[in-house]
């Protein structure tokens, strides 16, 4: 597949320089074939039988199996879920943590993190995006350490080995802005999680969550996919591995859409995407002051010099798709694999 | 509307008789034309973009709106949720229920209540499904009840009002068997779930949470549609009122779905559905036993003279879409609105 070829699959990149796959991906045609191609069976045939079960149940696996090839672990060590919110909310559920327990987290985080982080109860350290301060707010009361492998506000890569290393405390890690956007390095991490929607071109509300370790981690919100058989009250015999964390029914269209999905992604990808970013933040740097350190992911977030919303505003006026971090002063444009020259020139003439 | 035009909206019916609502309800052809419309307007337009977020926004406001109107409460007390699993799990959660706590619930409950409820760790109480037992087994150290309005298995009909009022005891209710299927009866009851994608025919993954008290219960599981403000630590303002419990984000597409199937519901939807499960009853009752008490709900549940499953797929095969209740012995028909004569004819032929 050329870059061309590549790109030629997403419409939406014949309209708009598109660069918010941070939030959502672009979706490709054969995605959304996909989607409409399930809709309309099940407006014939209905949403029932053994065969749409059982098909349902194969799609699922595809899609496990499918994910975990992007992240590079095996397909037994993932769960499908909704979200990632949906992901971390597993994990600090699972680890049954209250009020007698520490969290080291980060003060660039997102919500869906930091948000069933603070509902649990634990008390939260927050400390500077950085390695060092990271493993140094580690106490014996430290149960976990919740952060994000990107950074969705500078787009920072943390060194999350080194982290999980030298803490020796489990690593929960929000991988909204990694997973599918740069190569996979779960290694010894022991949470992962991924939001499908984003640089896997997925349908809304699909992702998935690696547990290394599924033993160690409580099913605390079981769904009827978490379940191998159960008993009139509720005791149930959970899934082989990380299966058991699956977190619910997903839409017969989304799977069928994230299966095609997953097929639109050159061998390329991720040499590609980092050069766009280097490009991106190459072409930028004569005007605005470029937060994102060099070679750390595909965001490249910037200070404008005027207002944030209104020059996301007015770029979009100018068919140029970014997005604003509120309270940061940033600008963020995200690069994939579909990212080319022009996308970049029309960015950096409206910045 | 007259029930021809209802009828007609949904094309599975031309092909079967399609009695499976209490597993996914048929879908209209407006439904499908929602969704396919919005996945288009994805495709070349992103999903990114104020009008994008906004007009999502204004969508779940309608979704909200549209499902308090079937259930007779304000939009004010509905959360969104993607199941009736989801909404008993933000029901036990946000009560903290654990092992010193006593749940009471019945013996004909669906995994997606009673696994969260074995999840909680607290003390389940199962009783036979039916008032007095269930508020005989109510003790101090009872926390809730949580049980069905209508019967998944058997299709009974509880009188949870009396059990809620005799029992003094908060009541969750797993709406899946009533919301759309029976006349609204919400009354002073504490939590109710809906399962939109069976008796409301809304795509998959759509539902809700009717909570009564927003304030008594706890926020444990925070998505971003959770908030309306928050800090770097996570600590967040919640949305005013049962908002607070959306779990997570919907699919636009499934919005727009959703917002399509409620419109399809004729005004004589309660009247026509009960007398087509009578009349099934009535078809029915000289062959096989109906465990279905009359008058109950749209479900009509029947013990098989051979073997269920063989029941159910030879019925398939003749065009009739029921299903088995497995371990129960039981087959079960649901009636809808949209459902026919003729439907009942074919599979009384078939039984």
């Amino acid at each position: 597949m050329t870059p061309e070829e590549a790109r030629a699959q997403f419409p939406v990149l014949e309209r708009f320089a598109y660069l918010n796959a941070g939030t959502n991906g672009p979706l490709a045609r054969t995605t959304v074939e996909a989607v409409v191609e399930q809709n309309e069976r099940d407006l014939v045939e209905g949403r029932s039988g053994m065969d749409y079960f059982h098909g349902m149940l194969d799609l699922r696996e595809d899609v496990r199996a499918g994910i975990a090839a992007v992240i590079g672990v095996e397909p037994t060590s993932v769960a499908l879920t909704d979200s990632t919110t949906r992901g971390c909310a597993l994990v600090l559920a699972g680890l049954g943590l209250g009020d007698q327990d520490e969290v080291v987290t980060t003060d660039q985080e997102h919500f869906g993190l930091t948000g069933p982080l603070y509902a649990t109860g634990a008390r939260v350290v927050i400390v500077d995006a950085e390695e060092d301060a990271i493993v140094n707010a580690v106490t014996p009361r430290t149960r976990l350490i919740a952060t994000s492998h990107v950074l969705w506000t500078t787009g920072r890569k943390l060194d999350l080995h080194r982290v999980r290393e030298d803490a020796g405390v489990p690593v929960l890690v929000d991988g909204a802005q990694s997973a599918g956007a740069i190569p996979p390095d779960v290694g010894a991490l022991d949470f992962y999680t991924v939001s499908a929607q984003k640089w896997l071109c997925g349908p809304e509300s699909t992702g998935a969550l690696y547990v290394a370790d599924p033993e160690r981690l409580r099913v605390k919100s079981p769904s009827y996919m978490s379940q191998d058989s159960y008993e009139t009250s509720g005791q149930f015999v959970p899934k082989e591995g990380t299966k058991r964390f699956d977190s619910g029914w997903i839409p017969v269209p989304s799977l069928r859409g994230l299966e095609a999905a997953l097929a639109t992604h050159p061998e390329w990808r991720y040499e590609r995407a980092a050069a766009m970013a280097a490009r991106c933040a190459e072409l930028l740097s004569a005007r605005v002051d470029i937060v994102t350190p060099p070679g750390h992911s595909t965001l490249v977030s910037f200070r404008p010099n005027g207002d944030p919303a209104e020059l996301v505003e007015s770029l979009h006026a100018q068919g140029v798709v970014v997005r604003e971090l509120p309270g940061r002063n940033l600008v963020r444009a995200s690069c994939g694999w579909w990212t080319n020259e022009d996308d970049l020139q029309r960015l950096a003439a409206g910045v």
